[in-house]
């Protein structure tokens, strides 16, 4: 066996999701329970009776990418050949990881707390990873200067996400411009792997400001999956300088060889209509405010999710050091899922998703608050 | 850059692909040109409408495991545990290459002639490979002797596809007897990759036999793309024993989480009727038949195909040794597409498909015979 493979430990939110019962209120895995817009997919089927089912390009249908770079309008990767369609964004993540790195001469710096995928991909690559470990006390608020001291002649590329899965902290323009001139400043530049699949889902009035605005070694990591209830169509994308989307792409081709036509041809009607890309975002809204308050009203602590659809709950100070220990007693007294933050590496805090429906989000809370106040 | 992703030449077909014109006659890639059966599809699509697009388990639908498990019924592979639904069959034969073989330790033994997916996948995961060269002479009849001179004692997997492409040969049972009751006996049995996503285009009476029957240790790759005309699904499977399909699940899952689930309910759909699987076998017997008695009829030799949708075609002999050219001067004074045999590492022929309408294959051989012998 490939032992970079097989020792990666198995991921724990997956093993507590399979501990949970059919009935439980499922506050765990991040999955939208809204149905998406159906017209982009009947008009895909439209188009594969009329062309058949045939391979795209292996980096994807001309006609998508190039609507993907124009939508964005992000400086430098303006054009399709900076764009590949992946399998969702777990393979928009896997490629840079895979492509850009030499495990023999690179590091690289992933932002934690974080969705534990960066660190295993470079697990399973045998590339060497510095976490830097935003703090528990300011609420894991983004800090240029931390990520900036992690930094080491062999570091190829930071990952981080903003909006970000758990913390639902997004990086404001003010850091990500300190950061990135930081960097630029350096003989070599590493890469900034920017995972923004959560960027449609904020809640302040402006969008998450993508640090492809600011600098011109960002890889941008995204997808449908999010935005349009869509994680089943496994539809993403990563945007890249054309040199490391040309290294991408050979990976990309021989792994996949291309992405489902069908979802490609639903994708290339989406952003025909941009609006499909926000619409669900007034939903979302509504179930956070649905959470903090009942979160308010039984007294629990967050940090405020600013974009996702994560929440963080405080544990109280009997719980603070055994998350894991929590999740369990919240899963076998009150039947509701949630997922400990020691999966992300760090304690003193429960995760939660707010993509059930109003009145699960409030029993859920009354249930959690149960479990950990009484004796 | 990773050095090994970056140094791995491009594809050649897709080269000379690039170069062909709007108007050419096109016998060199090999994709379907009939349309899929809809219903499938349509079926997926109301089965979204019904129950959203959600993710399926990382491995696929249990639903869709369990089908395939029990269509193909081989010893020891009955299980939907043995079974992991991949992006195509490019993903089913990305797995095992990394995922079972230590690259500090072992070796890949490849048999050629062949697509040469699985070169390029062992040297971007920087696993050594021996290939095995099938004879020309022999219009590259399947030979267990070679395959078991080519072992030592580092050789973890062997791959070989059955029917073949470019060859179109199938390797017969007693073949595959001969050769797998010899690994039986090795202290270490190597992996067998057997790469069936051909299986069911095949021209004798009989289906040809998987060396999983008689293999304990046969990994098999395979899709729907080239059986029902939907290559743009991407959707496969591999089915290994379960300690090697456990390993490869831990990639699939890293690289790209899990399949479309809109292909997995189509796929649902076509194991509820598996004669959907071989629909397509009259129509290409047809055009074979075609393809030969045009070829017979302007007087050149062939590798009679038994099975596939290729067929090469023997080079005159002022031309043997120089198949890039021959298909460089058919494309430019002719305008029809080949493939040059030397992509496949061997002389001496030209790939031709015949996927084309029956009176492109007939005018494509003719003016393929011009090209030739014109001086």
């Amino acid at each position: 066996m490939n032992r970079l493979v097989e020792t990666i430990p198995p991921s724990a939110i997956r093993a507590i999701n399979d501990r949970k019962r059919a009935d439980a209120i499922d506050l765990g895995m991040g999955q939208p329970l809204l149905h998406p817009q159906m017209a982009p997919l009947e008009a895909a089927l439209l188009w594969v009776r009329d062309n058949g089912c045939p391979y795209s390009p292996n980096a994807g249908f001309t006609e998508l990418r190039t609507a993907i770079a124009r939508h964005f309008a992000y400086p430098g990767l303006g054009s399709s050949d900076s764009v590949i369609v992946t399998i969702g964004s777990q393979e928009a993540l896997y490629l840079p990881i895979k492509s850009l790195i030499d495990p023999q001469l690179h590091e690289a710096v992933v932002v934690t707390p974080t969705f534990p995928a960066y660190q295993k991909l470079c697990h399973i690559e045998g590339v060497r990873v510095r976490e830097v470990r935003l703090s528990p006390h300011d609420g894991f608020a983004p800090d240029a200067d931390a990520v900036l001291r992690a930094l080491t002649p062999q570091t190829r590329l930071i990952a981080l996400a903003s909006p970000c899965n758990p913390t639902g902290r997004i990086w404001p323009e003010s850091e990500l411009r300190k950061l990135t001139e930081a960097l630029l400043q350096l003989p070599q530049p590493p890469y900034l792997l920017s995972d923004e699949v959560y960027a449609e889902l904020y809640f302040a009035e402006t969008r998450p400001p993508s640090p492809a605005l600011f600098y011109p070694h960002t890889i941008v990591a995204s997808s449908l999956s999010k935005s349009c209830a869509l994680t089943g169509l496994r539809l993403g994308w990563v945007m890249a300088p054309l040199e490391a989307a040309q290294v991408m792409a050979k990976t990309h081709q021989f792994v996949v060889s291309c992405v489902d036509t069908i979802a490609q041809r639903a994708a290339i009607e989406i952003f025909r209509q941009p609006a499909l890309l926000s619409l669900h975002r007034p939903h979302y809204q509504a179930q956070r405010r649905v959470l903090l308050d009942a979160i308010a009203e039984v007294g629990l602590q967050v940090v405020e999710p600013e974009g996702s659809f994560y929440c963080l709950i405080r544990l109280p100070a009997p719980w603070a050091e055994r998350s894991m220990e929590a999740a369990l007693k919240v899963m076998e007294e009150q039947n509701v899922v949630t997922i400990p933050s020691s999966v992300f590496a760090v304690e003193g805090f429960l995760r939660v998703t707010f993509v059930a429906a109003p009145e699960r989000l409030r029993e859920g809370v009354r249930r959690i608050h149960r479990a950990l106040t009484e004796s």
